[in-house]
């Protein structure tokens, strides 16, 4: 059950129904979203229990919700959520799509600066770039750490873009927020909910990864425990799903993209490069992405992906992201979308 | 081995080439596709034997492919293969797509007509429909047989359009050449060795769904045997792949596109009625499709798809209907592609 | 819904029932059994139908199924269907084991003998060998066709094996019906439903393997095609399916044993050659299904398995098979089942 | 690339080993087995530098893995991996079965008391029952948390059994450590890397269960990530993975057994109960895996099923286990292996 507050509701208000939870023996769960807040009531049984709160002050409506998530589904927000990124043009669920772009892995300033610097000038609002890298073997290369961190932020001063970089665990989250614009959590990790949790009391969004077998609800449930800890702002990313298939590394799922839509009120964007595994395959994908709807990209883009510390069969070098990006500004107008303007000068003037 | 013949190679050329590959013990498997003859030489060891063949008359070039498919690969053709359907404006692999569109099964003259009326004005060139139905039960409707074809028939000659229907075993290509445009064989026939071979020496094209679970390399020698019987006439179709998700009947795999242009010369259509299982879902992976780079669409679309004799969750209600050629028209161009125009004059004409 | 006929009941009594379906436009499927004959009546709404045969002279019993498949249900036959092979003492579904062992493909009399005089020895009761072969690839080995199928004859003389083989399509089923004692329908054709239907209409056992990706329920539904024609002689086989696992050519999906037991009556046999795609893994596989509770095995054995024409890297050499016997024989008692005595001195006779 | 100590290598020689590692500018990670240390070199080039180690003083030999796992592969240990229980007679690798058994989630203390006993008076080692519990919605049961661990501690010392129960994250490790004999990874964190290597660092034996969709090599890689953390005692457990069957929870992959026992030295237990998802083919299933060669079993058993406050459905009942345990008895005799004896004496005793 959702207890939806008017946006006028008052504090107070909302603890009046807190208390109406507690003294009926149930669970709740506050979450506050740009325009209202919402309260997830749990153990309820049967619509009965509505009848306590319809008539308390500032309650605007009830919302019967039969599904194991609540607050991500589309019945707590019909409108669609929208999530600003301080800073940026970028606006999750907006008609604008969101560009994410940058190294798998940060290795060097120099790198990341050199990609950075090329991202922004084709219009991407945000630099992705693995700080702290969760790989298979224990013995590759697991990223620069705090460093890593540092030279994300400083590419932020430098080029004006926002940073999303992966926390690995729940104590990692609060240095990621401080570097970052956006905690991302790894498909890995879709179902880590001691970091689920932890995120969802982070300040900042959070880019939820769908894991590599995960079906629908797993992910809209994954996503419900970082938003009832209080954290409204996530993000969910498609990123492929694991099958027979040997012609690709994963099997991008587009059909997640309208059922999201449908279910759930939160933006969904897609990761074409670990979807496909391999560049070629990229830039069509992500032309199908947006046709199918999607909210925005995080692409997997290297100054030389042939000597890359990871990924980078499916790194986009400079030319391929370019085309890419001219290829998106074709095709985002006829579905009423746009992409953001390419920033060649504010760059230039940056860099100097 | 791939033999190529200038297109200017006579027959009795094209005779001698097949007499050296004999003596060589080797397998000749010829092709002729629009342009020009291919011989697809099989049971040769190595590159030596090439050398055999150089200097034949008539032989243009001598391609070694190293996979389980030759006449099939990208090298066999490097231009891309294009398909005409006499009778329509319909090129499988040219900037205009192919728009198959129409109901799951044939279930009575008025509801074909009806439907074809309107996929017609639409500007699909070709109608589909099933008249022998491959069912799961052997209890439910198993199609109209002789009479769904001739049904089709009609149709064709009513409203212009051509006629795309299954045929079941390899004994029932005859009729299905006799009355369609185009033979479909269906995904559980995809390793129907039998069917394969007797399609391959049809005069007509033949549209081959992928397998549920077949992988790139089954899938496109599942088209060389087709190939090497000599019709050098494929059209590939992807249809969704079987695997966890339960939020679509099957998940589309949109990656194999890009693949395939890159593999093979064949042209490629999705079928996203299949693909998500979902009326809803059809147009946003459409859209999808068509963004992926696939040369044309088919698509479910019923009259009433609530009373619809199967597949009715998937199909297409007319607005439906309009509503995906609309939004199609307006991604197309974006791709340097077309959708073909809408034609409600002449159908009008044609149907009084 | 089933109408099951008592033992005793006269072909007049049965036709009676069928006139009866006729009258309320229904539909019936005849199938005699061993021991009786069953009606499974589709098109009937509701139980109420059931009352008009309930008061027919030799009727039984009527039960309501409520399952796309009726016939092969196990209420259609709850003590669970025994098929006897002639010729031999094979008797699926019995307490003895049946074990169906041979090369994948019949290559020569030379290497059918050699095998055939092997397995015997070891007491397997069947001799499995691929006359036609479905390959991937056209240009792969396709069989040696009628020849393999007279081989596999004179192999059944002289050693006293029974003949398992496969039929590629519904038009050679005589021949191999002429030629061997158990029919094979093979993964690729499992919803072949020409070849269903017509080996529904073989006076011989059907052996029909699960498709690579094929539901439980499409599994006995695509048996209930066989059925409904009146073949009551129906095996089913367990040969792995496909997922994204890479150690092992299949995953053998020993879940589904005791869900078929459940749901149906008929026999239930594995293929761990198939299942896992390596020899060394076929004798834990093939202890392990005995164990899940199948009745039998199919196995892959060759004479000389690294020069064998097809499959041979999972395929038993005789070292391989006789250790495999030989555990089988120590883990069956403990299932109360027993396997097959060795014949080594009868064979030794015929040999001569 | 591993260096074998000898067994009566010093610590002053296995400290040279590592200074020559860190000369040339390599990594060492260590680990201590019972019979004899272990160095993984890694980010060494070619065989060359294996001669650098050959001579130091206590160095057995050197082997060369060509893998992205060295410590978990079975080179590292060809007589294969025996991890003892401290308090019990458990030894997995050994010829007795290790039975690990229990509820789901610990519930009360009177429901672990009851369901203790009754597993150790079967034979069962191990009490498996979950405090902290990872749950798909953030609104189901989450467990008792410490609490639950001390009703585990004291069943412990009640019943003569070991606890293995699960930690979800790094954090968890000590406390579940302090009252638990064996550390469970759970499915879902198998690539949570944070807990691997704090697990690395655990003084109990980890049980790191199999990821949904975790291919063999990502199975051993995770293990190898506590192993280069110096914790040697790790053992693996198959638990179904994710596929398109809708038959079964998950699809039991038996395939895996004697795969891990070619590549690794690790013990290996399965899990039916996860495997299967329900209670009647768990035990069918349990004697496959035990006649594939698994090490031992983990079982969900519930003294009232129904009422179970998570996975009742595939929770076991008491007679079911005992009819479990009694198939087993007779089973693993066959494979050369023992079930531990029942142990109705003692408990009566302990119970009083």
């Amino acid at each position: 059950m959702l207890v939806v507050m008017r946006s006028s509701a008052t504090d107070c208000e909302v603890r009046a129904v807190c208390e109406q939870v507690e003294k009926l023996n149930l669970n709740a769960h506050l979450m506050r979203a740009a325009s209202r807040t919402l309260i997830a009531v749990t153990g309820a049984k049967g619509a009965l229990q509505a009848l306590a709160f319809e008539q308390l002050a500032g309650v605007d409506e009830i919302v019967l919700v039969n599904k194991p998530y609540q607050l991500a589904s589309r019945e707590a927000n019909p409108a669609g959520t929208t999530i600003t990124v301080p800073g940026t043009t970028a606006v999750f669920g907006s008609p604008e799509l969101v560009i994410m772009a940058g190294p798998c892995a940060v290795e060097s300033k120099e790198q990341t600066f050199a990609i950075a610097e090329r991202v922004a000038a084709q219009g991407a609002q945000i630099l992705r770039g693995g700080a702290f890298k969760p790989r298979t073997s224990p013995y590759s290369f697991q990223g620069l750490g705090l460093e890593g961190l540092k030279i994300l932020a400083e590419a932020r001063e430098r080029y004006g873009l926002a940073i999303v970089t992966e926390a690995l665990d729940h104590e990692m989250v609060p240095v990621v927020e401080e570097y970052a614009d956006i905690v991302q959590i790894g498909s890995r990790n879709m179902q880590n909910f001691s970091l689920l949790k932890r995120a969802g009391r982070a300040r900042k969004p959070v880019l939820l990864k769908r894991g590599m077998s995960a079906t629908l609800e797993e992910f809209l449930t994954a996503a419900e425990y970082i938003l009832s800890e209080g954290n409204s702002q996530v993000i969910l990313c498609e990123r492929g799903v694991r099958t027979f298939n040997d012609h690709s590394r994963n099997t991008l799922d587009l059909n997640l993209i309208p059922m999201v839509k449908r279910l759930s009120h939160l933006p969904i964007i897609v990761d074409p490069s670990h979807g496909t595994g391999n560049s070629a395959s990229v830039t069509p994908l992500a032309r199908a992405a947006v046709a199918a709807g999607c909210d925005g990209l995080i692409v997997e883009v290297h100054n030389d992906p042939a000597h890359a510390l990871s990924d980078g069969d499916q790194s986009l070098n400079f030319a391929q992201f370019d085309e890419m990006m001219q290829q998106l500004r074709r095709i985002a107008p006829a579905l009423d979308r746009r992409v953001p303007q390419p920033q060649p000068a504010t760059v230039g003037t940056i860099a100097q």
